[in-house]
Protein backbone atom coordinates (compact mmCIF):
# COMPACT_ATOMS: atom_id res chain seq x y z
CA UNK A 1 0.00 0.00 0.00
CA UNK A 2 1.19 3.54 -0.79
CA UNK A 3 3.01 5.67 2.46
CA UNK A 4 1.13 8.51 3.53
CA UNK A 5 3.25 9.48 6.73
CA UNK A 6 1.43 13.09 6.30
CA UNK A 7 -2.06 12.94 8.64
CA UNK A 8 -3.92 14.81 5.90
CA UNK A 9 -3.81 11.52 3.52
CA UNK A 10 -6.52 10.68 6.23
CA UNK A 11 -8.80 12.55 5.43
CA UNK A 12 -11.58 11.54 3.17
CA UNK A 13 -12.40 14.30 0.26
CA UNK A 14 -15.62 16.21 0.58
CA UNK A 15 -15.91 15.31 3.95
CA UNK A 16 -13.13 17.48 5.31
CA UNK A 17 -15.13 19.35 7.82
CA UNK A 18 -18.37 17.75 8.46
CA UNK A 19 -19.48 15.68 11.93
CA UNK A 20 -19.88 12.64 12.24
CA UNK A 21 -21.32 12.06 15.58
CA UNK A 22 -22.46 15.41 16.34
CA UNK A 23 -22.07 15.10 19.73
CA UNK A 24 -19.29 16.93 20.17
CA UNK A 25 -16.44 16.98 22.87
CA UNK A 26 -14.20 19.81 23.76
CA UNK A 27 -10.93 18.05 23.80
CA UNK A 28 -7.61 19.33 24.67
CA UNK A 29 -4.48 17.81 22.75
CA UNK A 30 -1.54 18.39 24.36
CA UNK A 31 1.56 18.46 21.74
CA UNK A 32 1.61 19.26 18.27
CA UNK A 33 3.71 16.84 16.47
CA UNK A 34 2.26 14.18 14.06
CA UNK A 35 0.57 12.11 16.76
CA UNK A 36 -0.92 15.56 17.85
CA UNK A 37 -1.93 16.44 14.33
CA UNK A 38 -3.43 13.67 13.34
CA UNK A 39 -5.76 13.72 16.67
CA UNK A 40 -6.77 17.11 16.14
CA UNK A 41 -7.83 16.70 12.55
CA UNK A 42 -9.41 13.20 12.50
CA UNK A 43 -11.45 14.73 16.42
CA UNK A 44 -12.86 18.26 14.51
CA UNK A 45 -13.84 15.87 11.52
CA UNK A 46 -15.64 13.95 13.37
CA UNK A 47 -17.11 16.98 15.23
CA UNK A 48 -15.48 17.77 18.69
CA UNK A 49 -13.86 21.19 19.75
CA UNK A 50 -10.25 20.82 19.59
CA UNK A 51 -7.45 23.17 21.10
CA UNK A 52 -4.02 21.98 20.66
CA UNK A 53 -1.83 23.06 23.00
CA UNK A 54 2.02 23.89 23.07
CA UNK A 55 4.83 25.24 25.06
CA UNK A 56 5.22 28.51 23.70
CA UNK A 57 2.31 29.53 20.58
CA UNK A 58 4.65 32.19 19.75
CA UNK A 59 7.92 29.88 18.95
CA UNK A 60 5.70 27.19 17.68
CA UNK A 61 4.01 29.57 15.01
CA UNK A 62 7.37 30.73 14.31
CA UNK A 63 8.88 27.92 12.56
CA UNK A 64 9.15 28.31 8.72
CA UNK A 65 10.52 24.78 7.98
CA UNK A 66 9.38 21.81 7.66
CA UNK A 67 10.63 19.11 10.39
CA UNK A 68 12.92 15.94 10.19
CA UNK A 69 9.94 13.56 9.23
CA UNK A 70 9.11 16.37 6.09
CA UNK A 71 6.18 17.21 7.91
CA UNK A 72 4.84 21.02 7.07
CA UNK A 73 5.53 24.07 10.05
CA UNK A 74 2.10 24.26 12.58
CA UNK A 75 1.17 27.45 11.21
CA UNK A 76 0.76 25.53 7.47
CA UNK A 77 -1.01 23.10 8.87
CA UNK A 78 -3.15 25.25 11.21
CA UNK A 79 -4.50 26.94 7.99
CA UNK A 80 -5.61 23.28 5.99
CA UNK A 81 -7.14 22.65 9.74
CA UNK A 82 -8.91 26.01 10.57
CA UNK A 83 -11.47 24.19 12.78
CA UNK A 84 -8.80 23.29 15.12
CA UNK A 85 -7.45 26.28 17.13
CA UNK A 86 -3.45 26.47 18.90
CA UNK A 87 -3.38 27.68 22.63
CA UNK A 88 -0.72 27.34 25.36
CA UNK A 89 -0.17 23.51 26.84
CA UNK A 90 -2.45 25.19 30.06
CA UNK A 91 -5.02 26.76 27.83
CA UNK A 92 -5.77 23.70 25.66
CA UNK A 93 -5.63 21.77 29.35
CA UNK A 94 -8.42 24.17 30.84
CA UNK A 95 -10.54 24.01 27.52
CA UNK A 96 -10.57 20.11 27.24
CA UNK A 97 -12.97 17.88 28.92
CA UNK A 98 -10.84 15.42 27.83
CA UNK A 99 -7.11 15.55 27.30
CA UNK A 100 -4.87 13.75 24.98
CA UNK A 101 -1.32 13.64 26.11
CA UNK A 102 0.29 13.27 22.29
CA UNK A 103 3.80 14.48 23.30
CA UNK A 104 7.28 12.92 23.22
CA UNK A 105 7.73 10.94 26.06
CA UNK A 106 10.86 12.82 27.46
CA UNK A 107 8.84 15.97 27.40
CA UNK A 108 5.46 14.56 29.12
CA UNK A 109 5.72 15.20 32.46
CA UNK A 110 7.11 18.35 31.71
CA UNK A 111 4.32 19.32 29.28
CA UNK A 112 1.67 18.28 31.89
CA UNK A 113 2.78 19.90 34.87
CA UNK A 114 2.46 23.05 32.53
CA UNK A 115 -0.71 22.57 31.81
CA UNK A 116 -1.64 22.86 35.08
CA UNK A 117 -2.79 20.12 37.79
CA UNK A 118 -6.25 21.98 38.30
CA UNK A 119 -7.05 21.68 34.46
CA UNK A 120 -5.96 17.86 34.50
CA UNK A 121 -8.60 17.03 37.77
CA UNK A 122 -11.17 14.35 37.54
CA UNK A 123 -10.56 13.99 33.84
CA UNK A 124 -9.95 11.19 31.05
CA UNK A 125 -6.38 11.65 30.26
CA UNK A 126 -5.03 9.57 26.98
CA UNK A 127 -1.56 8.68 27.24
CA UNK A 128 -0.32 8.14 23.56
CA UNK A 129 3.37 8.71 24.54
CA UNK A 130 6.31 6.21 24.25
CA UNK A 131 9.30 7.17 26.67
CA UNK A 132 11.52 6.44 24.16
CA UNK A 133 15.55 7.19 24.83
CA UNK A 134 17.53 7.88 21.83
CA UNK A 135 20.48 8.89 23.49
CA UNK A 136 22.55 5.64 22.61
CA UNK A 137 21.63 5.76 18.71
CA UNK A 138 19.50 5.19 15.94
CA UNK A 139 17.53 2.20 18.06
CA UNK A 140 15.82 3.99 20.75
CA UNK A 141 16.10 2.19 24.67
CA UNK A 142 13.18 3.17 27.10
CA UNK A 143 13.72 5.43 30.02
CA UNK A 144 11.47 3.86 31.85
CA UNK A 145 10.81 -0.12 31.78
CA UNK A 146 9.65 -3.28 33.33
CA UNK A 147 9.26 -2.32 36.74
CA UNK A 148 7.58 0.95 35.90
CA UNK A 149 6.01 2.49 33.08
CA UNK A 150 5.81 6.21 31.72
CA UNK A 151 1.77 5.96 31.88
CA UNK A 152 2.14 4.94 35.61
CA UNK A 153 4.37 7.83 36.40
CA UNK A 154 1.71 10.14 35.01
CA UNK A 155 -1.43 8.45 36.89
CA UNK A 156 0.85 8.78 40.15
CA UNK A 157 2.13 12.55 39.16
CA UNK A 158 -1.61 13.48 38.84
CA UNK A 159 -3.51 11.23 40.94
CA UNK A 160 -7.31 13.31 40.61
CA UNK A 161 -6.64 12.40 37.00
CA UNK A 162 -7.89 9.14 35.35
CA UNK A 163 -4.54 8.13 32.68
CA UNK A 164 -5.58 5.41 30.07
CA UNK A 165 -2.78 4.10 27.52
CA UNK A 166 -3.61 3.26 24.60
CA UNK A 167 -2.58 3.23 20.75
CA UNK A 168 0.99 3.88 21.57
CA UNK A 169 1.87 0.89 19.68
CA UNK A 170 0.72 1.91 16.87
CA UNK A 171 2.08 4.85 14.14
CA UNK A 172 -0.02 7.69 14.09
CA UNK A 173 -1.47 7.49 11.01
CA UNK A 174 -3.01 4.51 11.88
CA UNK A 175 -4.30 5.58 15.53
CA UNK A 176 -7.11 7.63 13.54
CA UNK A 177 -7.41 5.35 10.37
CA UNK A 178 -7.57 1.79 11.34
CA UNK A 179 -9.39 0.70 8.56
CA UNK A 180 -6.30 1.96 6.32
CA UNK A 181 -4.65 -1.10 7.09
CA UNK A 182 -6.27 -4.55 6.03
CA UNK A 183 -10.02 -3.37 6.52
CA UNK A 184 -9.22 -2.90 10.70
CA UNK A 185 -8.44 -6.45 10.79
CA UNK A 186 -5.85 -6.11 14.23
CA UNK A 187 -5.23 -4.63 17.80
CA UNK A 188 -5.30 -1.82 19.68
CA UNK A 189 -4.65 -2.25 23.61
CA UNK A 190 -6.08 0.15 26.51
CA UNK A 191 -4.61 0.36 30.19
CA UNK A 192 -5.98 2.00 32.99
CA UNK A 193 -7.49 1.98 36.32
CA UNK A 194 -10.96 3.42 35.91
CA UNK A 195 -12.96 1.53 34.13
CA UNK A 196 -15.83 5.03 33.21
CA UNK A 197 -12.77 5.89 31.65
CA UNK A 198 -11.46 3.05 29.76
CA UNK A 199 -15.10 3.07 28.41
CA UNK A 200 -15.32 6.48 26.66
CA UNK A 201 -11.96 6.11 25.44
CA UNK A 202 -13.66 3.11 24.01
CA UNK A 203 -15.94 5.00 22.59
CA UNK A 204 -13.47 7.03 20.92
CA UNK A 205 -11.50 4.58 19.36
CA UNK A 206 -14.73 3.15 17.88
CA UNK A 207 -15.50 6.43 16.12
CA UNK A 208 -11.80 6.60 14.68
CA UNK A 209 -12.96 2.62 13.73
CA UNK A 210 -11.03 0.24 15.58
CA UNK A 211 -13.10 -2.87 16.13
CA UNK A 212 -10.75 -4.74 18.44
CA UNK A 213 -9.98 -2.75 21.60
CA UNK A 214 -8.26 -5.10 24.14
CA UNK A 215 -8.45 -4.09 27.91
CA UNK A 216 -5.24 -5.21 29.49
CA UNK A 217 -6.33 -4.29 32.88
CA UNK A 218 -4.91 -1.62 35.26
CA UNK A 219 -2.46 0.97 34.54
CA UNK A 220 0.45 -0.89 35.23
CA UNK A 221 -0.24 -3.34 32.39
CA UNK A 222 1.05 -0.34 30.32
CA UNK A 223 4.61 -1.80 31.08
CA UNK A 224 3.41 -4.24 28.73
CA UNK A 225 2.54 -2.05 26.08
CA UNK A 226 5.33 0.31 26.12
CA UNK A 227 7.50 -2.39 26.26
CA UNK A 228 6.27 -3.40 22.74
CA UNK A 229 8.48 -0.54 21.16
CA UNK A 230 11.76 -1.97 20.84
CA UNK A 231 10.42 -5.00 18.42
CA UNK A 232 8.47 -2.30 16.68
CA UNK A 233 11.33 -0.21 16.11
CA UNK A 234 13.23 -3.28 14.82
CA UNK A 235 9.36 -4.39 12.88
CA UNK A 236 9.59 -1.01 11.36
CA UNK A 237 13.61 -1.02 10.08
CA UNK A 238 13.08 -5.11 8.55
CA UNK A 239 10.02 -3.67 6.95
CA UNK A 240 10.76 -0.49 6.13
CA UNK A 241 7.45 1.03 6.68
CA UNK A 242 5.70 1.96 9.65
CA UNK A 243 2.08 1.23 8.77
CA UNK A 244 2.25 -2.12 10.66
CA UNK A 245 0.55 -3.45 13.55
CA UNK A 246 0.28 -6.35 15.90
CA UNK A 247 -2.67 -8.49 15.40
CA UNK A 248 -3.37 -11.11 18.48
CA UNK A 249 -4.60 -14.48 16.38
CA UNK A 250 -6.03 -16.93 18.58
CA UNK B 1 -10.35 -24.38 19.94
CA UNK B 2 -9.59 -27.15 22.42
CA UNK B 3 -7.04 -26.87 24.79
CA UNK B 4 -4.12 -29.56 24.55
CA UNK B 5 -0.94 -28.26 27.17
CA UNK B 6 0.55 -31.37 27.17
CA UNK B 7 3.22 -31.83 24.02
CA UNK B 8 1.75 -35.26 23.72
CA UNK B 9 -1.07 -33.11 21.62
CA UNK B 10 0.80 -32.50 18.88
CA UNK B 11 1.93 -35.88 17.12
CA UNK B 12 -0.58 -37.08 14.28
CA UNK B 13 -2.21 -40.37 15.31
CA UNK B 14 0.10 -43.20 13.51
CA UNK B 15 2.93 -41.33 12.48
CA UNK B 16 4.05 -41.19 16.60
CA UNK B 17 8.25 -42.50 15.50
CA UNK B 18 8.04 -41.76 11.49
CA UNK B 19 10.92 -39.68 10.05
CA UNK B 20 9.55 -36.95 8.23
CA UNK B 21 12.22 -35.49 6.61
CA UNK B 22 15.15 -38.32 6.69
CA UNK B 23 18.22 -35.95 7.19
CA UNK B 24 18.27 -36.66 11.74
CA UNK B 25 20.87 -34.50 13.00
CA UNK B 26 22.26 -35.20 16.68
CA UNK B 27 20.15 -32.56 18.72
CA UNK B 28 20.65 -31.93 22.75
CA UNK B 29 18.40 -30.61 24.26
CA UNK B 30 19.20 -28.19 27.93
CA UNK B 31 15.80 -28.53 30.05
CA UNK B 32 13.23 -31.19 30.68
CA UNK B 33 10.19 -28.59 31.11
CA UNK B 34 7.43 -28.53 28.73
CA UNK B 35 9.33 -26.35 26.25
CA UNK B 36 12.48 -29.21 26.75
CA UNK B 37 9.91 -32.06 26.16
CA UNK B 38 7.69 -30.36 23.33
CA UNK B 39 10.66 -29.94 20.74
CA UNK B 40 12.47 -33.11 22.31
CA UNK B 41 9.40 -35.14 20.93
CA UNK B 42 8.69 -33.17 17.90
CA UNK B 43 12.76 -33.17 16.27
CA UNK B 44 12.40 -37.06 17.16
CA UNK B 45 8.93 -37.24 15.10
CA UNK B 46 11.04 -35.71 12.33
CA UNK B 47 14.04 -38.37 12.40
CA UNK B 48 16.62 -36.41 14.57
CA UNK B 49 18.44 -38.06 17.69
CA UNK B 50 17.49 -36.28 20.65
CA UNK B 51 19.11 -36.42 24.38
CA UNK B 52 17.61 -33.94 26.61
CA UNK B 53 19.81 -32.51 29.69
CA UNK B 54 19.18 -32.70 32.96
CA UNK B 55 21.27 -30.94 35.78
CA UNK B 56 20.88 -34.77 37.62
CA UNK B 57 19.74 -37.67 36.05
CA UNK B 58 18.66 -39.82 39.25
CA UNK B 59 17.00 -36.66 41.14
CA UNK B 60 14.72 -35.97 37.44
CA UNK B 61 14.10 -39.83 37.22
CA UNK B 62 13.16 -39.99 40.58
CA UNK B 63 10.37 -37.66 40.86
CA UNK B 64 7.06 -39.37 40.65
CA UNK B 65 4.49 -37.16 41.28
CA UNK B 66 2.90 -34.01 38.22
CA UNK B 67 4.70 -30.78 37.95
CA UNK B 68 2.60 -27.69 39.03
CA UNK B 69 1.31 -27.27 35.43
CA UNK B 70 0.00 -31.37 35.69
CA UNK B 71 2.52 -32.27 33.44
CA UNK B 72 3.49 -35.79 34.66
CA UNK B 73 7.05 -37.03 35.99
CA UNK B 74 9.75 -37.30 33.42
CA UNK B 75 10.05 -40.68 33.96
CA UNK B 76 6.59 -41.48 32.89
CA UNK B 77 6.79 -38.71 29.57
CA UNK B 78 10.22 -40.94 28.61
CA UNK B 79 8.05 -44.17 29.32
CA UNK B 80 5.80 -42.71 26.13
CA UNK B 81 8.71 -41.17 23.67
CA UNK B 82 11.45 -43.85 23.75
CA UNK B 83 13.55 -42.51 20.86
CA UNK B 84 14.62 -39.24 23.47
CA UNK B 85 17.11 -40.09 26.05
CA UNK B 86 18.01 -38.31 29.17
CA UNK B 87 21.55 -37.68 29.99
CA UNK B 88 23.33 -34.83 32.10
CA UNK B 89 23.73 -31.17 30.83
CA UNK B 90 27.25 -32.25 29.86
CA UNK B 91 26.28 -35.43 27.74
CA UNK B 92 23.42 -33.94 25.79
CA UNK B 93 25.74 -30.86 24.99
CA UNK B 94 28.67 -32.98 23.87
CA UNK B 95 26.13 -35.10 21.89
CA UNK B 96 24.33 -32.31 19.86
CA UNK B 97 25.26 -30.70 16.80
CA UNK B 98 22.50 -27.93 17.24
CA UNK B 99 21.79 -27.22 20.88
CA UNK B 100 18.40 -26.34 21.89
CA UNK B 101 17.98 -23.96 25.03
CA UNK B 102 14.77 -24.94 26.61
CA UNK B 103 15.88 -23.51 30.36
CA UNK B 104 13.97 -21.50 32.79
CA UNK B 105 15.48 -17.85 32.00
CA UNK B 106 16.98 -17.60 35.82
CA UNK B 107 18.72 -20.86 35.46
CA UNK B 108 19.77 -20.28 31.96
CA UNK B 109 23.69 -19.44 32.40
CA UNK B 110 24.48 -22.04 35.20
CA UNK B 111 22.97 -24.87 33.13
CA UNK B 112 25.28 -23.68 29.70
CA UNK B 113 27.78 -23.69 31.94
CA UNK B 114 26.98 -26.69 33.29
CA UNK B 115 26.81 -28.24 30.10
CA UNK B 116 30.59 -27.43 29.62
CA UNK B 117 32.01 -24.57 27.28
CA UNK B 118 33.97 -26.59 24.70
CA UNK B 119 30.47 -28.41 24.55
CA UNK B 120 29.10 -25.63 22.62
CA UNK B 121 31.99 -24.45 20.81
CA UNK B 122 30.82 -23.39 17.13
CA UNK B 123 27.32 -24.82 17.71
CA UNK B 124 23.92 -23.30 17.12
CA UNK B 125 22.45 -22.41 20.39
CA UNK B 126 18.66 -22.18 19.75
CA UNK B 127 17.48 -19.95 22.85
CA UNK B 128 14.07 -20.51 23.71
CA UNK B 129 14.56 -18.70 27.37
CA UNK B 130 12.96 -15.83 28.78
CA UNK B 131 14.40 -14.07 31.88
CA UNK B 132 11.11 -14.10 33.78
CA UNK B 133 11.24 -12.51 37.32
CA UNK B 134 8.41 -14.02 39.29
CA UNK B 135 9.90 -12.84 42.97
CA UNK B 136 7.41 -9.87 43.01
CA UNK B 137 4.26 -11.90 42.43
CA UNK B 138 1.94 -13.69 39.77
CA UNK B 139 3.26 -10.65 37.04
CA UNK B 140 6.61 -11.03 35.99
CA UNK B 141 8.94 -8.85 35.47
CA UNK B 142 11.99 -9.16 33.36
CA UNK B 143 15.73 -10.33 35.48
CA UNK B 144 16.93 -8.08 32.30
CA UNK B 145 15.73 -5.79 30.07
CA UNK B 146 15.60 -2.68 28.12
CA UNK B 147 19.93 -2.08 26.97
CA UNK B 148 20.68 -6.24 27.78
CA UNK B 149 19.01 -9.15 27.06
CA UNK B 150 18.99 -13.16 28.05
CA UNK B 151 19.95 -13.76 24.38
CA UNK B 152 22.82 -11.28 24.36
CA UNK B 153 24.25 -12.48 27.74
CA UNK B 154 24.39 -15.86 26.14
CA UNK B 155 26.04 -15.18 23.30
CA UNK B 156 28.84 -13.14 25.53
CA UNK B 157 28.89 -15.60 28.27
CA UNK B 158 29.86 -18.49 24.96
CA UNK B 159 31.35 -16.40 22.12
CA UNK B 160 32.51 -19.12 20.02
CA UNK B 161 28.59 -20.47 19.93
CA UNK B 162 26.06 -18.93 17.56
CA UNK B 163 23.21 -18.29 19.81
CA UNK B 164 19.58 -17.50 17.78
CA UNK B 165 16.71 -16.07 19.83
CA UNK B 166 13.57 -17.56 18.32
CA UNK B 167 10.05 -18.84 19.57
CA UNK B 168 9.95 -17.17 22.94
CA UNK B 169 7.02 -14.88 22.80
CA UNK B 170 5.28 -18.30 21.54
CA UNK B 171 3.61 -21.03 24.23
CA UNK B 172 5.23 -24.79 24.12
CA UNK B 173 2.56 -26.29 22.30
CA UNK B 174 2.47 -23.39 19.51
CA UNK B 175 6.22 -23.74 18.84
CA UNK B 176 6.65 -27.08 17.45
CA UNK B 177 2.95 -26.55 16.19
CA UNK B 178 2.26 -23.59 14.79
CA UNK B 179 -0.62 -24.69 11.95
CA UNK B 180 -2.82 -25.82 15.54
CA UNK B 181 -3.75 -22.38 15.55
CA UNK B 182 -5.10 -20.47 12.19
CA UNK B 183 -3.41 -22.60 10.15
CA UNK B 184 -0.13 -21.34 11.20
CA UNK B 185 -0.99 -17.43 9.59
CA UNK B 186 1.01 -15.98 12.76
CA UNK B 187 4.78 -15.14 13.14
CA UNK B 188 7.86 -16.04 14.86
CA UNK B 189 10.95 -13.96 14.96
CA UNK B 190 14.55 -14.43 15.11
CA UNK B 191 17.54 -13.06 15.94
CA UNK B 192 21.39 -13.63 16.23
CA UNK B 193 24.84 -12.48 14.86
CA UNK B 194 25.41 -15.51 12.42
CA UNK B 195 23.50 -15.74 8.84
CA UNK B 196 24.43 -19.07 8.32
CA UNK B 197 23.03 -19.82 11.96
CA UNK B 198 19.75 -18.05 11.61
CA UNK B 199 19.32 -20.27 8.21
CA UNK B 200 19.82 -23.46 10.02
CA UNK B 201 17.28 -22.54 12.53
CA UNK B 202 15.00 -21.24 9.97
CA UNK B 203 15.30 -24.60 8.11
CA UNK B 204 14.17 -26.03 11.57
CA UNK B 205 11.32 -23.55 12.01
CA UNK B 206 10.14 -24.19 8.58
CA UNK B 207 10.19 -28.15 9.49
CA UNK B 208 7.87 -27.43 12.30
CA UNK B 209 5.19 -26.02 10.07
CA UNK B 210 6.38 -22.15 10.82
CA UNK B 211 5.67 -19.95 7.39
CA UNK B 212 6.37 -16.64 8.43
CA UNK B 213 9.67 -16.39 9.97
CA UNK B 214 10.92 -12.71 10.95
CA UNK B 215 14.89 -11.69 11.10
CA UNK B 216 14.69 -8.99 13.42
CA UNK B 217 18.63 -8.78 13.12
CA UNK B 218 21.29 -9.07 15.57
CA UNK B 219 21.87 -10.85 19.22
CA UNK B 220 20.61 -7.41 20.38
CA UNK B 221 17.25 -7.75 18.71
CA UNK B 222 16.29 -10.17 21.54
CA UNK B 223 16.06 -7.48 23.65
CA UNK B 224 12.49 -6.57 21.32
CA UNK B 225 11.75 -10.10 21.28
CA UNK B 226 12.45 -10.65 25.69
CA UNK B 227 10.18 -7.66 26.46
CA UNK B 228 7.02 -8.83 24.29
CA UNK B 229 6.26 -11.10 27.86
CA UNK B 230 5.64 -8.34 29.87
CA UNK B 231 2.90 -8.19 27.31
CA UNK B 232 2.13 -11.86 26.39
CA UNK B 233 1.53 -12.69 29.99
CA UNK B 234 -1.03 -10.08 30.07
CA UNK B 235 -3.08 -11.21 27.39
CA UNK B 236 -2.92 -14.75 28.64
CA UNK B 237 -4.25 -13.64 31.85
CA UNK B 238 -7.33 -11.29 29.53
CA UNK B 239 -7.20 -14.34 26.95
CA UNK B 240 -7.60 -16.86 29.30
CA UNK B 241 -5.55 -19.31 27.32
CA UNK B 242 -1.82 -19.17 26.43
CA UNK B 243 -2.65 -20.79 22.87
CA UNK B 244 -2.37 -17.44 21.27
CA UNK B 245 0.50 -15.37 19.19
CA UNK B 246 1.04 -12.26 17.56
CA UNK B 247 0.76 -11.57 13.85
CA UNK B 248 1.95 -8.71 12.13
CA UNK B 249 -0.26 -7.24 10.00
CA UNK B 250 0.82 -4.81 7.09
Amino acid sequence: MALHMSPEGLLPKGSKFTSITGDGMKIGVIGTGIVGRSHAAKLALLGHEVVMGTRNVETTLGVHERDMMGNPPLKEWLQGHPMVKLESFHEAALHGELIINATRGEHTLEALRNSGERNLEGKVIIDISNPLDFSEGALPSLLVANTDSLGEEIQRAFPNAKVVKTLNTINARLQVDPDALMSGDHDVFLSGNDAGAKQRVTEILRSYGWKNVVDLGDISTARGAEMMLPMWVRLMGVLQTPLFNFKIVR
